[in-house]
């Protein structure tokens, strides 16, 4: 029987090179998109309206570079990370085609690292995963590695690759998927705030002052929405006697919070355009009140642009703790025990 | 920092004849409609199935009057009532066009009205807002007045302006929101129950007999769907140390449950025509289980339509009690403690 | 005002061939299908992605069998079992025509059978119920069986007929709403597996291994999104005082989480095409974690089609308790006190 139901890959089941087409096409919709706003808040105009998104030249609103990337990732969960022991970051990830209501989402992923670790009982797997459109357009494209636990750990460790990943994406990869704006179109007082690229300076920090408490069902249901599997979100039976007694919320629903939240002070910072990286500091339950702050990290110009800058930003999530006073870290590498996400990103925003 | 983050306004900050552009525009879609849905389980025949909506001269399903009254006032919150102190009433409320999925909606507010209270420590605002499609066509308007606090308690007075509101909607400028219908194809026993507007006389009093629990994931979830940012219903962090020691439930959620449930009693009342005042008598929270009864205060011709005429209901909701006795005021003035809502309203049905 | 208020019918208000045309057409839309997938994370393609669903011969992807059950069940609670003491069982569910986004759903039931309870304080409805779209087409036909409260337990009982019900439906009745399918375009790694109709046998048992933990917010909202007026999972206020002490989660919602769960072991089988029969063995509240595990009881080849093939499922759903041994029945009548559903139907699976 126990062919017919799949565990999930363990660390010997990743061969270097391999390519894994992962199950579930999904076609998002409006109905989608109205759901990620009930869960969130977000308030983006250009993801918010047909008419503010058509007068700077999109066909229609965008959908939400977060439920882009959910869904995409929700995909890799069942083959790559069933069974993770952690999460252990992102990199280069890059937007590149927008995606409007209708579109039909994939991801495969190519394994591009292998580390037995030293215990070996886990090993760390690299892959690169691709989004892709109905049309085989690349939509999303990022690398993240996981700790997976091994099957039997007598089984021989394989040659160790690590890959190379860029600190940053270089600001020439940036801007693909915001097609060429009459950005005379974009107007501030509806978008929100006045500030453009141009008003925002490097080492700027930013409060996003609001605080929203998570709620079980909530994460639910939108961990659910992008069919992202893993366990440890979903089974109060079996996580009441795991790590933390009780479910987990899927880290990704802090960062979707963490960008609502980010509106007051960023609201002209329409797209995300690419994640440079990050890292889940700190485990969030349902009961926990998210705040955020944002640190402006870079201002760079686009090539060929005249519509739309990009900031470099880092943005800072807490639990049960205002981010009035920018918490980080407590001396040099210690966080301060309040911090739960800590995410280095690029946004575009009108010049 | 703190000039790109938005603490909102407060008392000192509103001017008499300021008009104020709210933002962001919002697409409300089917996937909107679902989630209304889902949220309070209307059943409304016009506003749940094309066919029906069509058999008798809309162009499809309009969308819940309430969901477009939510939408419109969430945008104000950011402008007018982030710092609050409470909310007064609501009065001369219209919709004035039907809204249909694909149609985005904004809001544009004018100050009528100042009063410094007193303790000089806030002020009551009174605003006009006004909702328009995509087209600048008005779909809403209503005026609310608010309790604003002051910046600075020291700041002088701004002379005493206190608008002149109708008690009620005239009759005369009812329906504008009903296309001329073709009132022979509407089915009463699909719609749900015989009585039509000749049914019903005033003085009667119906017992809309369920009760519904609310859960602090839905009235955020609804709160969120409406981009509605009022800090009270989100964070528990600082709500615990508030006047509560918890969330409160949005008002328009609990107008929005009380609307749902009277459809039995009201199947044929298949849009709200205008608020004449509302009142939210008392707070409501996660737990709360909300119950309802209807009076018929008035009931009227409307100039030039024989299709439809206008009913005005007073729609009473209460917690944790039951309205087979209607409980109302104790006395007076005094409301029975289980009253939380006395709204106020006009609303058409089929003749 | 008694008679504007509907408090539902009791067994005496039954006749036999009586013909119930039930209120509030439904026009199931992309959000339904968003909310359907936020609310159980399910996974099959067909129903998931355009792409795939077009692939293989479907306009589009048809909305999930068990959305339009539900929505098809909803409208009958409030003429049927308003006052249930208990839903007996299903019996005779054939899906007859897909159902896509943007149909209108409404339901008719026929009163097939009458009986009174020795008591005489209740007795068994018999209704055939039947779901059509707004052509007039036949989606969904099923019998169910309820045991009705009696208004008064002096009023004289009716003669008693109890239908003859098949006990499966017949496999030449399978399969009709599935279009003519180019089954050479079905991706079995897109779906999910490998495993086609002729790789499952008879007596074969698969453990679906997840667990989901369903909370109040979520049944409720799934309930009410169905326009599910049953007051039993709502109002916790008169359920503090019932049976359980607590809201009781609507047996439906069990079985859609039961089917999602079955992707893992079933990816294949992407529609179910009739519900032979099945039983709510025990309640279900909010905080009770759901696992199911499915045996094949038979295999069936279709009448003129080479495209599909049917199985024969018993799906069980237990709370709180694993699904790794297959808990079933303690002895020959008695069911493991985990069981709460007890479900027999057939699927469709590519050959």
């Amino acid at each position: 029987m126990a062919e017919k139901t799949s565990t999930g890959n363990f660390f010997e089941d990743f061969t270097l090179g391999q390519t894994i087409t992962h199950a579930t096409p999904r076609t998002l919709t409006s109905g989608d998109a109205a759901l990620y706003t009930a869960l969130y808040g977000s308030r983006f105009a250009v993801q918010c309206a047909d008419s503010f998104a058509q007068k700077i030249g999109y066909a229609c609103a965008p959908l939400d570079d977060l439920l882009v990337f959910h869904t995409v990732f929700g995909k890799t969960v069942p083959d790559i990370s069933l069974n993770a022991a952690a999460n252990l970051g992102y990199a280069d990830c890059r937007f590149v085609n927008p995606v409007y209501p209708g579109d039909t989402l994939s991801t495969t992923s190519e394994v591009i690292g292998l580390k037995e670790n030293s215990s070996g009982r886990t090993g760390v797997v690299y892959v690169r995963s691709t989004g892709r459109n109905q049309h085989g357009g690349v939509v999303l494209e990022y690398v993240r590695w996981v700790m997976v636990n091994k099957r039997d750990p007598e089984s021989p460790a394989p040659e160790t690759v690590v890959p190379e990943l860029p600190e940053t994406v270089p600001a020439e990869l940036l801007g693909s998927a915001v097609p060429p704006l009459q950005i005379e179109g974009y107007d501030t007082t509806l978008a929100g705030a006045p500030h453009r690229w141009g008003d925002y300076t490097p080492g700027e920090r930013i409060d996003h002052f609001d605080g929203i408490t998570i709620e079980e069902a909530e994460h639910q249901m939108a961990t659910r929405l992008y069919q992202n599997t893993a366990r440890v979100h979903f089974n109060q039976h079996s996580e009441k006697d795991g790590r933390f007694g009780r479910r987990l919320v899927y880290g990704g629903h802090v960062i979707s919070m963490a960008r609502a939240l980010s509106f007051n002070g960023l609201a002209n910072a329409f797209h995300i355009t690419a994640i440079n990286g990050g890292r889940h500091v700190g485990p969030v339950f349902a009961g926990d009140t998210i705040f955020a702050w944002s640190e402006v990290l870079a201002r760079e110009e686009m090539e060929g642009r005249s519509d739309i800058g990009a900031l470099r930003l880092r943005t800072v999530a807490t639990k049960n703790r205002s981010c009035l006073d920018f918490p980080y870290k407590a001396g040099d590498a210690t966080f301060d025990p309040s911090v739960v996400l800590d995410l280095d990103y690029w946004v575009v925003m009108p010049r």
